[in-house]
């Protein structure tokens, strides 16, 4: 069991306050000689924010609560009875906190079943071919599937190629260049395949560092094309199928997988408040995606998001102190299948939507803090910069303009500051939608920093005299 | 499919061309300016080592080779079909590539089945556990076992531990410290925890660095202690049950195995010889081992090290070049089950043991050359480093005094000269005896060094006229 062992001695505290307490521009007298620190800290302890800088990094509230999300409840798949339990816990462990308020709200979320799968080429040598089937994917016939292997680079090799299509299992072995340039081969692949008359596709794992790892995630089927079964395979299957084909080898598969989607189900968003000491009324939320994929036990993605979101309130809550805003944690029901809880979230609170200051989504990862990104005007986000500066010793002062998140994108779109929070994650997608995206990733170190430098920002907008939104 | 590049450049090669003659003592003029390298470089066209290092990161012999052996023949148990297949393939390949004499000599190889395997936790909450049987385990009931998990980090604390592992299954969760510092409870586990009533044991898989990998290896059992079933589990899962456990959970397991060991079966090492010009009695030696784990495609693991092996013969053999003595490749059949082809190769060749000049292994992966290590007096060891100065330009100019290898262990036991080719290796055991100990972690630069230096080192023994055993 890790242990929370903060890097963070009292020294180094006291140098966070002091940076803290210039950087805010709190009086200190000049003539105070630099190796006498100790008045300097006492004038901390009575400061609020500097009591969050202190205190965050030997908190474990997050840390706790994350292990047991992880390990004792395990992977929370959209629509699953894991989900349920993820929520019920997250309510109890809210209450037993002490927040002012905690309640749920109701959400109709996907439900899809992986099911049976499995997978063998068969020519020229059988061998197994380990798969993940994609999230939303249909399974194949019950005795399977069974057509040559057309590899492609990319859709552009797909369209020269198309002729070749028919009848055949379409693998996309597109080379890794980043999450964002090769999702779309996940994503619309099965239609881009189906449309030439695909029977399957198989995806290479969207990873950029492989020890033979299956990475599953969200598809979705075009209108007026035939569904056809998609999963995605690993890099070492995929770049081998590849360079046998390119050899001019025949290979073949053969796919089993009983993957269906379910009804609806009902879940909810889980709530949870701090009341405002000034104006209640008004809202600065905080929050992550309770839901992760069936595979591993969603530590980074998005586990750690809502122990970041609920750890950062409580720890403002556990020091005793109430800004003058509402602080309101929003841990997200379903953000796999996309972005229906933000929906739902938005349409519940539309009336209160002016009420809110400003949102922050938790999804990026617990790994070393990188400060935020912001949507919204060009006037806050120069606010939010500012603000910032006191995170620097946690290398989180950075604020650039850019994307704020999927679950709170609803609300942003409506004109509610969004901030995302940002970690170091050059290694997230090694672990992204995979089976090692597990406790043993997260550096309890890395969370507590996440942990202080949230609750530095929520207290930062929420105390501020001057809302965000003036 | 990878395309061999190489980062040697004309201008590269005649640059290392240079420090060979240099470091070999070869005269050039002193008043030769520096920018004037073209008669240097004709110089070094007339001689074989200059020949050797210029053209050896340009051969791609290894490369397809071991394309073809890991991706169309695939993993290789000693003992299964597919072994048979890379005997066959070695022995065409290497009649093809023109040896002198290719022959193969029966050894009789350990068999082992891996089966069906299965498992999951069934306490608290169940879920899925992926394993992989070890090489010699046997197998469960047919219904399997389920039993509670006792978690230990190591012997010392299944000592202490001892009355509690009566009816259960043992896992070991050893803190990764390197490769020989953890291998002992894998090989040696299930008999230490027998001998205190446990049922089966887990092991912690053998890696520095997981994403969710199985890295599977041979076991043994101790006489007269009853035997029980053995398999590695992921870090992952082995930390995440740990934790629990820590926490006071229980947790249980059901593991189902069919693992089973067979009657020994004939296979063959493979031998092939280009004749010594002068002293064709005379044999230095150059092997890997053919076989693999059944997980993969035994791409490093020893793959590679067959590769480097023919190929660095072959290169000497392509461009003309003869040695004084006899060049000798040998694939050793059967090295995971312990050295039982060296074996074998010891009793076949005990005759000629003293025509042994030397003996190279290469069995540490294909990274960037990091040199040798050897096995033999000081003063061959002395002699040894001097040649290896000229290897300098590929970083291989080291050698230490060290492991030989598993495979010509028997005959370096008896007096030959041993040398292990070492690589700079540290993602090795990232890979090692799991599913990703494949084509695509081969780097064609680092292959074609290998073989280069590998082929310099053997004709620098073997066209020395000073005999390594005078």
């Amino acid at each position: 069991m890790p242990s929370l062992k903060s890097h963070c001695t009292t020294t180094t505290i006291i140098r966070i306050c002091l940076v803290f307490l210039l950087a805010g521009g709190i009086l200190v007298e000049a003539s105070d000689p630099p190796s006498s620190t100790t008045p300097t800290a006492n004038e901390a302890k009575n400061d609020p924010l500097a009591q969050i800088i202190a205190a965050g990094p030997e908190d474990d509230f997050a840390l706790t609560s994350l292990e047991h999300l992880c390990d004792s409840i395990g992977p929370r798949l959209s629509g699953s009875p894991a989900m349920d339990a993820a929520i019920e816990f997250s309510v109890k462990s809210l209450r037993e906190a002490g927040f002012d308020r905690v309640w749920t709200e109701p959400v109709m979320v996907p439900a899809w079943e992986r099911g049976f799968e499995n997978a063998r080429v068969t020519a020229p040598n059988p061998y197994p071919l380990p798969i993940s089937g994609l999230g939303r994917s249909i399974g194949t016939p019950e005795g399977g599937i069974e057509a040559e292997v057309l590899v492609v680079s990319d859709f552009a090799e797909l369209e020269a190629r198309a002729d070749e299509a028919q009848g055949r299992i379409v693998l996309f072995d597109p080379l890794w260049q980043g999450y964002g340039a090769t999702v779309g081969y996940r994503f619309r692949g099965a239609s881009a395949a189906a449309k030439y008359g695909a029977v399957a596709v198989l995806v290479r794992s969207l990873t950029g560092s492989s020890l033979a790892t299956l990475h599953t995630g969200v598809m979705g089927y075009e209108d007026d094309v035939p569904k056809i079964p998609a999963a995605s395979i690993t890099v070492e299957d995929a770049t081998r199928i590849h360079r046998m084909t390119a050899r001019g080898i025949t290979v073949k598969v053969h796919l089993r997988m009983s993957a269906r989607n379910l009804p609806e189900k009902e879940q909810a968003n889980v709530i949870a408040e701090i009341e405002g000491s000034e104006w209640p009324e008004e809202i600065v939320l905080v929050g992550g995606h309770l839901d992760s994929w069936d595979v591993g036990t969603g530590a980074h993605d998005d586990g750690a998001g809502c122990a970041i979101a609920v750890g950062a309130v409580n720890l403002i809550h556990k020091i005793g102190l109430r800004p003058k805003r509402t602080l309101r944690v929003v841990l997200f029901a379903s953000e796999e299948f996309g972005g229906i809880s933000g929906e739902t979230y938005l349409k519940a609170h539309h009336d209160e939507l002016d009420h809110h200051i400003a949102a922050i989504e938790s999804d990026s990862g617990s790994f070393a803090p990188d400060g935020f990104s912001a949507r919204t005007t060009p006037a806050v986000l120069t606010r939010l910069q500012k603000m910032a500066t006191v995170l620097e010793p946690f290398g989180a002062n950075k604020v650039i303009e850019g994307w704020a998140g999927v679950d709170i994108g609803p609300i942003v779109e409506q004109g509610v500051p969004g901030l995302a929070h940002r970690t170091q994650n050059e290694h997230y997608f090694d672990y992204h939608h995979s089976p090692a995206d597990t406790f043993d990733k997260i550096d309890p170190q890395d969370l507590a920093a996440n942990v202080t430098t949230v609750a530095a920002m929520l207290w930062l907008i929420a105390d501020d005299p001057v809302s965000l939104r003036e």
